[in-house]
């Protein structure tokens, strides 16, 4: 049989199939969906290079007083720092201009990386930057919702690389968790993902690995084959409040999970985006607990999900944290 | 610049890019997100291994006696007709049985065809098919929606069909598209389908074509490049209670439309989704407008859209449907 699984914080029904389940082979040897486009001329990120990107925003230093990790504005950005939001109705609709950060985190000099393969003190040390990003960032008070995603590989440049963003806006996905933890919060004052973080560590099946701060688990109603979460056991609403003790687990932890995708799947592309609260006293909620969550883009059932939002998962997440606990 | 346009329905802030903006040209050569796989042994589609499917619910008969659509039960089903519901907790989280049911519809007995160079009445067959069917599943007092997906070309087999579902909840993105028109309506008075009809039709930039009965355009908060919604000038819930004069008007749309996105942008994957009221009593709501949302899957963001509902879309809608006006 199929079943259907409620997702906790957004409600959402999944379907996951029970009883002709797929494993890692049924998905190898799998088609990327996309190739990086052939680079034409040098990789912007690589040292040396410096002077193709604007000017930096951060920079880490490493050995031998060069850069570990540089932060840059976008070329091509989704957000524009400059301007005005321009709020206006055009016909019935409503229109703005698209304002806000869209900066690039180089994460290593080396052009050919992986977090899978990377020194945790390295993926530490991008870590580092996205805090020291978003705390100057959250002064704009014109902000109202930071994101940072990693794609792996990048979609247009090979040079390991992530997006990290500030908002005007809150989008979808962050805005229905945020109203699920509040309507939890009010019939139980309890937060929901602190109660999820109790449960899977008591139910044990779906936890793939633990450290002492975080735990990493297949979510109970995974839209996703091998959809994973990586949630601070304390609650906290803001990742850019991370603490100093968190940072080489949270990097232990992220380097874990993508040198397991890795080895069960052989190198597949993947994607974490980090949901965190949003900002300004007006949009932050206490209640809300930040977490990332990761993603294999090695599904097939993508006509199925667009346009209604519903999700169909062949890979029950208790065999997906399974295979991923045992491949570490 | 880019712009944040808000999605009126479900007020979803989309990213529209406007300076530098995507033709055909910039999605091509595409690269197939997927390849159906290799068929091992005879197409169980094909006319003369009716036998390799389970029996048919349903058969619109053809030229010589033969059929013409064939409606057959999944063999690998999400939902399953037969069993309970059996809701029930599962530690903090709920489940229940996959109940509904998972029909294919084969639209045609030639294993090569496709919408795109498909004889519009042929499409008519396939639309009387799923009304028929429908009609027929809204008996079982079990389910709560219907969902009709055509994916060009399929995942598993290449042999031109479409899934028809009933299923025991409402998906998320329904179920957000009843509530922005619930909303709407309360505001108004009005239906805000029928609104965006007048209004598109008045401002005419994102029409790609007009039929009596029917217009097809792209939406002013386009999510996916070249994203086309096909909606019945008339108010009307249902697809499934669409009168006699609208079926050929909607086979004609439907084939026009599919044959623009074959000859823009040579051959691309497409899905076609059928938004309609959820069923039953307790759950119709006559203020709802039903219509069809088409997609080309041909788009490179998935990364920024996944995890966090947040869309960017390349292709301004006012140049996409610039282009599919003109291929027409």
């Amino acid at each position: 049989m199929t079943e259907l699984r409620r997702e906790p914080v957004t409600r959402m029904w999944v379907v996951v199939t029970t009883d002709h389940p797929r494993g890692p082979a049924d998905y190898l040897p799998f088609k990327p969906p996309y190739q990086p486009q052939k680079a034409v001329g040098p990789c912007p990120f690589c040292p040396g290079n410096e002077g193709m990107t604007p000017e930096e925003t951060l920079s880490v230093p490493g050995e031998g007083g060069k850069w570990s990790v540089r932060v840059i504005p976008n070329k091509f950005p989704f957000f524009h720092i400059e301007g005005e939001f321009d709020r206006r109705p055009e016909g019935m609709y409503d229109l703005m201009e698209a304002i806000g950060a869209h900066e690039i985190v180089v994460e290593a000099p080396e052009h050919e990386q992986n977090f899978a393969v990377m020194e945790h003190r390295q993926i530490e040390r991008v870590l580092l930057a996205y805090r020291e990003r978003l705390i100057d960032l959250e002064k704009d008070r014109r902000f109202q919702q930071f994101l940072i995603l990693k794609n792996y590989p990048g979609v247009f440049l090979r040079h390991p690389h992530s997006h990290l963003m500030a908002m005007p806006v809150i989008p979808k996905r962050i805005d229905e968790e945020i109203w699920g933890t509040l309507d939890y919060y009010e019939r139980k004052e309890r937060c929901i993902f602190c109660d999820i973080i109790k449960e899977e560590m008591g139910e044990k099946r779906r936890v793939i690995m633990e450290t002492v701060h975080f735990l990493v688990f297949s979510p109970f109603a995974s839209r996703y084959p091998f959809e994973a979460w990586i949630i601070p056991k304390s609650h906290s609403p803001d990742f850019h409040r991370i603490r100093e003790e968190e940072m080489e687990d949270l990097s232990i932890a992220l380097q874990s999970l993508s040198s397991r995708f890795y080895k069960l799947l052989s190198d597949p592309p993947y994607s974490y985006a980090f949901h965190t609260s949003p900002i300004q006293s007006r949009f932050h909620r206490a209640e809300y607990h930040w977490h990332i969550e990761a993603r294999l883009r090695i599904g097939l059932r993508e006509g199925f999900e667009w346009g209604t939002g519903f999700f169909v998962n062949p890979t029950p997440p208790e065999r997906a944290a399974a295979y991923l606990r045992e491949v570490g």
